[in-house]
């Protein structure tokens, strides 16, 4: 067998934990190191036991590192470590904030570049597998609309939003399709839906001592972009239960598309995904396109790429001969 | 705006008629001309009244096309059609004799490179996007499963079977998926499932006067690859009710994929299309492929290629820039 991929992990949170699980399902790859800001990187325990490295001398790994799977956060961690990282090492993450993806496309594909490097980014199911989905359905119904539901799951980005108000410790947002908005979508009746009538958001949240409920309620449902727009329950709840009863990661979500051809006729496209555990998922779609940045790069191959940039027969562990004649 | 690609169609039965009728819901395309095996192109009524060529001129029209979506069928026409046409012509096919698929990519791949064009086959929903997705689903979840249900809808290939049996003038066959078997993939049991577990068949069938039911029903149920391994039930119906009940040309089916990652997490994606026409269904996929066909051919590039050798970007009306800020 030809040498394994070397992968790398910068960040050991949910995301890079679910890596580390889940590269050794994928028999052409194997985990090299795994990154981290902590200066003491010996405090850092880990489940695969290979060597822990400081994100400073991360240019020092530059030969044994094929690919490194950047698994910080969109809000700070990226925008710094992505175009750093991009110069010394082929890429892949997932960053998630749609509005700023055009201008980090930019700077990543600067740097990718410079170190004739290749990074995908934005991986992920959304950004990601739903929006190769969007592209998909609408290009091949053009006259239809497409519909995007997320959960019932939890989201990190509305329940870090939570936590950054004054008297909040601790906090969990759910979002919750409407099934009547999903169903009207289902039955072809091509509705207009306000972000109210398609999701609803249900938060849980632990109060410093003394905190006043009522104040932080409102800051929460008046939150513009994030709660004023939707229907917003919030719960207060103890630490205890926070840690015991909100502590799973399942989420899921669909995309269905309706469009119309010929003679009235209703043509419906669906994808749906239920997942017990979100992180593992999107690390799991991580390492695949981990494997379509390593084969483009040693193809000579550079600059950053987006999901739709990607030849789908670059994902696959077999061979385009054995795909042809397996899966086609 | 650019000059529109020039579409021709070969063949004129359900697929290019869904061709035709498509083709205006994608502004950047237009109509060039229709191709028939016909001597007599004046006998073809056609809805949009462009140009009616006989195949054997097909030649003239060089210059006048950018891409030919090939629309016979997949027994006699493609094998002859295709390897003719791609010296010519850029073309789009929806080849689907699963097992003949790679034979048919390397003759279409010679002439295709002959002729320096590009041609894409077995486009369509399975092949085609069911393929699409048992690639992405099974790349992803490398620990996992896939199952691809057909139905409920008419199989034109077993329907052919069945009229080409002595004493048969007419059959239509369904596919119908067994909900149970859809139902225990669902739950995650990964079951191994027959053919006869996953699907039954369901033929009506009409008779030429003085033809034996009993014999021909022998015929059909125990006919192999086609109905020997299936729970196969056969109704003998007049010729009226095969016309007045049975010419809907409703379809579907899904692709559901459980996968494992981590401690015991079950990870189920699933697509699924309902089809009220299958036929135009198909054609608006092959259309959405002439795109990508024509932008690989204005690109420089020759030869045969599969769904899985397609950036999804290809397909899309907008550019690159536009997908990135509002569809990823």
């Amino acid at each position: 067998m030809d040498k394994k991929i070397q992968i790398a992990i910068c960040g050991y949170g949910n995301l890079g934990k679910g890596v580390e699980s889940e590269i050794e399902k994928n028999p052409d790859m194997e985990l090299a190191a795994i990154f981290t800001r902590r200066k003491d990187t010996d405090s850092l325990e880990t489940k695969s036991n290979v060597p822990v490295v400081h994100t400073g001398d991360a240019s020092e790994w530059k030969d044994k590192v094929d690919v490194m799977i950047l698994c910080g956060g969109s809000k700070s961690d990226l925008p710094l470590q992505g175009p750093l990282l991009a110069k010394d090492f082929n890429t892949v993450d997932s960053f998630d904030t749609h509005a700023k993806i055009p201008d980090y496309f930019k700077e990543i594909d600067e740097a990718a570049k410079a170190g004739n490097n290749i990074s995908i980014i934005s991986i992920g199911w959304d950004p990601g597998l739903f929006s190769l989905m969007r592209l998909y359905f609408g290009s091949v119904l053009q006259d239809g609309k497409t519909y995007s539901f997320w959960g019932e799951g939890v989201s990190q980005g509305h329940s870090e939003a939570i936590r950054g108000i004054e008297g909040v410790t601790g906090a969990i947002q759910y979002t919750v399709p409407s099934p009547s908005a999903m169903d009207r979508v289902r039955k072809g009746e091509n509705p207009e839906l306000t972000a109210r009538e398609k999701h609803k958001r249900l938060c849980y949240v632990v109060l410093e001592p003394g905190a006043d409920a009522q104040i932080i309620k409102k800051k929460i449902q008046e939150m513009p972009d994030y709660f004023a727009d939707y229907d917003t329950t919030v719960y207060f709840i103890s630490e205890e239960e926070l840690i015991n009863k909100h502590a799973k990661m399942k989420h899921g979500g669909n995309v269905i598309h309706i469009g119309q051809t010929g003679d009235g006729h209703n043509q419906s496209i669906e994808f749906s995904l239920k997942l017990d555990s979100n992180p593992e998922f999107t690390s799991s779609i991580l390492i695949s396109f981990a494997r379509a940045a390593y084969r483009l790069s040693a193809a000579g191959k550079c600059g950053a790429r987006t999901i739709f940039d990607i030849k789908p027969k670059l994902l696959g562990l077999s061979d385009p001969d054995d795909l042809m004649s397996n899966l086609l």
